[in-house]
């Protein structure tokens, strides 16, 4: 696996070890990666932290995005999809889409390059982890 | 003034006086404000802080939305707008949309009933901010 989602992988294994959703991201920036984040709805009691929004917080105030990638282990929904456009984010590569499809049209309709590299091992921890916990999911992604 | 944005406007004066970004936001549910916030970028170095972000997380795990109503003093970037759209809040009250355009078709796209109340008050506040601090304004805009 490509190092950088390997690194969103262990972010998301992170999350699920601490009894939260598995969704880990990086930002890289320069072909470094410059923060990390994962999914902290349970954990913090916190909507809005989603992994790539967590990712986005611990990377601070770092001027323009434009020499940035989001890797994420799940395609973006709507809040995480309009930050990376608001953001200027050019390009968002994903471990996989099958689990949740997420906002991809909307963020190539804004220049977005969106890369599905649809990876098995993060395919099935979602398909597992939605299966096991289908209302705290739902509530992630606001279908309530 | 309507009450529910005079109290969005009180959340954009108090980030002014603390030395930041002078938006507001409150979440009223059933008639009832259940959370306010304001923009943090500068008070906690935060780029995902907007002001409607900071409501949404003080609000914390509040199930669904569908009876809420999102006031703003300022029309929703798409990082806001994404957030409304994706938690699926039916209706967002904006002070105004002179100073910035936001994301309104968007969300309006997605179903969300937009009001502009088209504030002279919140106009002049943001268009004095902007015009002493562009270089901060264009950051948390993600025009830089």
């Amino acid at each position: 696996m490509d190092k950088f989602m390997e690194a969103a992988l262990e972010q998301a294994k992170k999350s699920l070890s601490e009894g939260g959703i598995p969704i880990g991201s990086v930002l890289v920036k320069d072909g470094i990666i410059v923060a990390r984040g994962h999914n902290k709805r349970v954990q913090e009691q916190n909507p809005i932290l989603h992994g790539e929004m967590d990712c986005l917080y611990n990377a601070g105030r770092i001027g323009t995005y434009k020499d940035t990638v989001m890797y994420s282990t799940l395609m973006p929904c709507y809040m995480c999809a309009g930050t990376i456009v608001q953001f200027k984010i050019p390009k968002v590569v994903v471990a996989e889409s099958v689990t949740f499809g997420g906002a991809r049209d909307f963020m190539e309709q804004h220049g977005v390059e969106v890369i599905d590299l649809h990876h098995e091992v993060c395919i099935n921890m979602m398909q597992q982890f939605i299966k096991e916990n289908t209302e705290l999911w739902g509530e992630d992604i606001g279908e309530l």
